[in-house]
This record gives structure tokens, C-alpha cells and sequence, in this order.
């Protein structure tokens, strides 16, 4: 079975949700949160208010005012902390009584888990549309690490808001990284998750630095993983069908006999150990995580690493994990997929090479890097 | 020498500024931090800008907007984080965008070290008076732990600005307790101190609620102590003549032998330890702080404790410690002072008797436990 290039979706009704949240879970690389609560809420909107209209990046007016929202905090804290749309009201009041414009549409910040499906909730409250793209063609743990503000756009006018009804906003910061330190330092104040409005962009530079169509392309890749699941398929004959959707290829299958993970200041952190099945038989390998994969080691040696993407895969199903639901025993594919070549220009590299996240490891490629 | 009941001060100048900053670190209990880099800014301030003027509570228009300005976080960063005056006029700006009312007047917060001076520096730049008031009557560690909030103002918005040129403005909170647990989180990510505007209050709510002309107060105390001092008194004279201004007692006398302290959670906090002198020879005693002192003790018995004030007295000079100041071998005099009544009202009690500290202690009046 083929998928083929991505489809353009035009309309987030029921079935789309349903197809998006799995794709995003792959694209998420195992963060991004479990998509199931945001599926949900995004299914009661949608039910209560129609389905949501997504529109490409060019079809923002010239003068339009595009508003992420997204959960940030760590996943093990979100799954446990429901938002309601009452948090979603308050950011986006929040934000409108800071800018002197409307928002004219809404956006997910990352492509993963929660986050894909949050922008749904609130655009089908407020009868906005969804723009088909993103801030990071995956989903990363940290606020400056978003192709927006890469490309020049500010993470504030920043507001968080938690269940309590607790509204902080960051209206100026000397630069992305400290808006994340300072918004980190919120969200463990709020308890370890919150909702945020953040990289508030117009049309031109949505046009250039945002990750286009990748609403679409998670849809298109959940579609495929639920066909194959639907025909029976196995999980790499699914992997086999995204390729040409979206550059994935399977980098290691083995069993997991080691999950580590802590929760601390705001983030997930930990590591996956695999031994080797199959054509890797025997061989160890494993994953680090901060709320995403970030590295994939197999005998010392780095097969892939961030900003490109490692996701996990359970073998039978096919279902892509999350960090927190990683379990020993599980037999899984380690799947690679390329970064957008956003990432790879000069203005963003710093932001999520390997070096960013602490390790002392040159970028790789995953062309180069996989086997 | 005594000094009699507390002069009307009308006018804050170089020579009445220097005596506020002395008299306001024995309010200050300890905390406040060292009221040296307040008075030198303050002074700068009015040396620029003119003297400011100190206007009484009952002064304030009815329909005038009281802004209280500070300093939080732990005095140990404070002191090696002197404020410009640049992140006063951000916060006020920060404020003045939230609010729809011109700010009239500004205020300290607290009567105590650095955040008797830093609303001199805002006044003298804007041209604002001072209201001859405080929130606390002494200085308090929490944010909730404000006379004005126990009569119903609430804590937000509060905004907070560092060096750096961040901005945070907390714009709803459940409550002036969460408003602490978030605006500590950020002083956090900020590095460790801030200047932060919060607790702006009417006249109505100013007038029945604010601790009246403790900044004349804390005046007359200062040009006691240091009157005292050019006369060649010891401390012992000094709090005889500060009976009558403030109902300082003498507690304990006593060398201090073992300073325990940390920095951790933008607090400092510690253990002051002391063995008797004089009348006191041979006693041990001891005195909890955080950031203040909180609770002295005399062979386990609760000799004071919170919302009373505690303050340390250099024996020789007179000298009001700050926490960070207290130092191995010091001859020292404990000295107890009354709380406004204000706190001992059924509303303002629970935010600061012992129990909201952690301790197992049923509140006692200094009138009652001193000796």
C-alpha cells in the first residue's frame, strides 16, 4: 500500500482529527504529549461547533495576524491535567488585549501529539481557521527552538494560563531563550503544564519560516498508518508506505529493555535501551529523550540525532509511542525522517543541533547518518 | 536621649533618606536586603531629580491609583544585582499599559532595607510623591503577606522586569498565594531578584489598610540610632529611646556563634544561633529566618515570633543586622518590637502568623512572651 504524496486537507472534521492526532504522534517523535486528550477536546469542539477550516500559508491575508497556541510542560504532567477551552479563552484574550490588531487565524507551534490538535480547539470556539503548517515540522521541547523565530519572529508577546485561572504574560524578553527560561519558570510555578499564546506572526514571515502543509502531511501519514492497521498489515509495511510521504525509513528493530525517565523542571528527560531483533539481532542500541527523542546510538556510534527524526514504532501495531508510554518488552522500529530543510539553514542549526541540547556531537544528516 | 513620638517627615532629602535606610533595616527585621544600594540609588535619584515629596495616606485623592514598587527575591542576589532605574520605568510602563487610571503616587511595599529607598528612586524620576505608608510595617518574604491584600486588594497585575529587560506581568490569579507561587517562579528564571509593581490600591482601601506613616516612622528611628551613635551611646541607649518611638525591647544579649543559611527557591534561608551575655550569660538562644526573622527562641521557649518583629542590634554601633550581615562573633542585641495591629486582625492574622511559616506554634504577642 502507498500513501503518495500528501494530500491537501481543507476541512478538520471528525475523521481528519482522528487521522491527524496518529500522524502527529509519529511526527511528534515521542513527545508532544499522549494526542488522545487532545483528540478528544478537539472532537467535542468540533462537534459543538462544526469542523474547522485549514487554509495554506498563502491564503493568510497580507495584513492577517497568526496566533499559535499550544500544552507546554512536561507530557507526564499534561496527560494528568486536562485543559479546558476556559484556558485556551484566556490566552487569546490575554494576547488581543496586547496587540492592537485581530487574530485572524490560529496555528499548532509544533507537529506532535497534544499540540497538532489544540489549535482546533480553539479555532472551532472562536470560528477561526487553522493554518496548514507549523513552527517546527515535529515537535521539540523548548521554546526558542521554533523555525519562526529563527526566521526573526519574537516568542512574545508570550501568555500562559493554567486550569486555576492564572494568567502570566511575558511582554518583552532580551531574546527566544530567554522567553524559555522565563515561561519554563511560569509553567513549573503552574504546576508542570500550562496553555500558551506565543510567535504571533504575519503573513510574510509566515510564508517563509513556517513548516507548510504539515497539518496535511500528519493527516495523510495517520490515514495510511489506520489503512495498513485496518488491512492488517505489519508496522513495516506501513513504514514502506510513508516513505515517499514523508522520507521515513526504518534505522533499527529491536525490544526495549530499559526505559528511564525523570521528571524535572518542566521537561521529561531519560533514555530508552533497545537489544536488537531481527536484521539487528543482538545488537544493542538506544534513545535519549527530553520529551522528544533526540539521539539514536547504536554501538556508540550516532545513526541519527536532532534536528532530524527518530520515532518509535510498535512492530505489530504500528502505533507510534510517546516517551511516557515506552514500556519494557515492547518490540519496536526505530524510524528516521528528515528534518524540513528549515531546520538546516544557518539562522536555525544553532538552535537544534545536537550542541543545543548538550551534546558534545556534530550535526548528521540521516541521509548520511542511516544506514 | 529620647526621641519622643514620630515626627511628621514631609520631604525625603539626602540627610532624611540616609536616615530612612537606617531606621528601616531595624523594621526590616533582617530582610529587605542591605539598604545600602537602595540609598545610594535613591540618593542619586533625588540628587538628579530633586527631593520627593511624602505624602500622608489621608492625602491621596479619592480617585488617585497607589503603586507600590520593589525589589523581591533573595537579598543575597539582590545585593549583587543593583537595579537601574531602568526596570522601575519598565514595570511602570509595564502597569500603566494594564491599568486604564494614572498612577498617582507611588509607595513602599514594605518598611524595610532596599524596598524603603527603590519607590524614591521611581518617585524622584516621574515626579510622583510618596504615600507615608507601607503594606507590611516590617519587612515579609511573601507576596500574599501584605496588610493591603488581607483587606482585599488584590496582588495582580503584577509586573516584574530584570536587568536584562524581560517583562513579566502576571494579569490573573486565583488568588494573592498563587500570585506568590508564580511571581516567585519567575524571580526565579530571572536570575534571583526582579523589581516588581503589585498591590495597586485606592484611597479608600489605602487608607484603612496600609500601615500609616511608617516611612516617618522609620525616619525617626534612623536619626535616633545614628544621634545616638555620634554621641558616642551604646545600642543598649539607643533602644531606650526607641521605646517610646516604636516599643523596641530588648529580648536577649548575646555573642553570635553558629550562622546557618541557604539560598535556595529565591529565598534565603537560615538559623542565627547565640549565647547569652550580661543578664543573659551563659543562655543559649536562637533565631529562625527566611530571608526575616521569623521566630526567637530561648531554651525552647517561643520568646517571639511572627508577625511580631525580631531585629539584631549590633551591641557596640548600634548597627540593625540584615541577615546576609549576621557574622560569627558578633555581640549582638535581640530586639523586640510590636506588629501593627493591623496584622493581628482576624483577616491578616492567618497570612503570617507562625503556622503560615511551617511552624507548630500558636501565635504570641510580644507583650505577652517578652520578659
Amino acid at each position: 500500500m502507498t500513501a503518495g504524496v500528501p494530500e491537501r486537507v481543507e476541512l478538520l472534521d471528525v475523521q481528519t482529527i482522528r487521522d491527524l492526532a496518529l500522524g502527529a504522534t509519529l511526527l511528534g517523535t515521542g513527545g508532544g504529549g499522549d494526542p488522545r486528550v487532545g483528540t478528544l477536546m478537539a472532537l467535542a469542539a468540533v462537534r459543538e461547533h462544526g469542523p474547522v477550516r485549514l487554509i495554506g500559508p498563502d491564503e493568510v491575508a497580507d495584513d492577517g495576524l497568526v496566533v499559535p497556541v499550544a500544552m507546554i510542560g512536561a507530557p507526564t504532567v499534561i496527560l494528568e491535567r486536562i485543559p479546558g477551552g476556559h484556558e485556551l479563552d484566556l490566552v487569546m484574550a490575554g494576547f488581543e488585549r496586547l496587540v492592537s490588531q485581530p487574530v485572524t487565524a490560529t496555528m499548532p507551534i509544533e507537529a506532535g501529539g497534544i499540540n497538532s490538535t489544540i489549535p482546533i480547539v480553539l479555532a472551532a470556539r472562536r470560528g477561526l481557521p487553522v493554518v496548514d503548517a507549523d513552527g517546527m515540522g515535529r515537535a521539540f521541547p523548548e521554546v526558542q527552538m521554533v523555525t519562526l523565530g529563527a526566521g526573526g519572529a519574537k516568542s512574545w508577546p508570550l501568555v500562559l494560563a493554567d486550569e486555576s485561572g492564572d494568567v502570566v504574560t511575558l511582554t518583552a524578553a532580551a531574546d527566544n531563550a530567554a522567553s524559555e527560561r522565563l515561561a519554563r519558570a511560569v509553567v513549573v510555578g503552574m504546576g508542570g503544564s500550562a496553555v500558551v499564546a506565543h510567535y504571533a506572526v504575519d503573513a510574510a514571515l509566515l510564508r517563509e519560516w513556517a513548516v507548510r502543509h504539515s497539518v496535511s502531511l500528519a493527516v495523510t501519514i495517520g490515514r495510511t498508518l489506520r489503512r495498513c492497521r485496518a488491512a492488517g498489515l505489519p508496522a513495516s509495511e506501513a513504514l514502506h508506505a510513508l516513505g515517499p510521504v514523508c522520507g521515513a525509513r526504518r534505522l533499527f528493530t529491536g525490544k526495549i529493555v530499559d526505559v528511564r525517565r525523570s521528571t524535572a523542571a518542566g521537561f521529561v528527560r531519560g533514555q530508552l535501551r533497545l537489544v536488537g531483533l531481527d536484521a539487528d539481532a543482538g545488537q544493542p542500541a538506544e534513545v535519549d529523550f527530553q520529551n522528544e527523542n533526540l539521539v539514536l546510538r547504536r554501538a556508540d556510534e550516532v545513526v541519527a540525532a536532532v534536528p532530524d527524526l527518530i520515532s518509535v514504532v510498535e512492530m505489530d501495531s504500528g502505533q507510534p509511542l510517546t516517551t511516557e508510554g515506552m514500556r519494557f518488552g515492547l518490540r519496536v522500529h526505530v524510524v528516521g525522517m528528515p528534518a524540513s530543510p528549515l531546520w538546516w539553514r544557518p539562522e536555525a542549526l544553532p538552535l537544534v543541533e545536537p550542541r543545543a541540547f548538550g551534546y558534545d556531537i556534530d550535526p548528521v544528516r540521516l541521509e548520511v547518518a542511516a544506514r
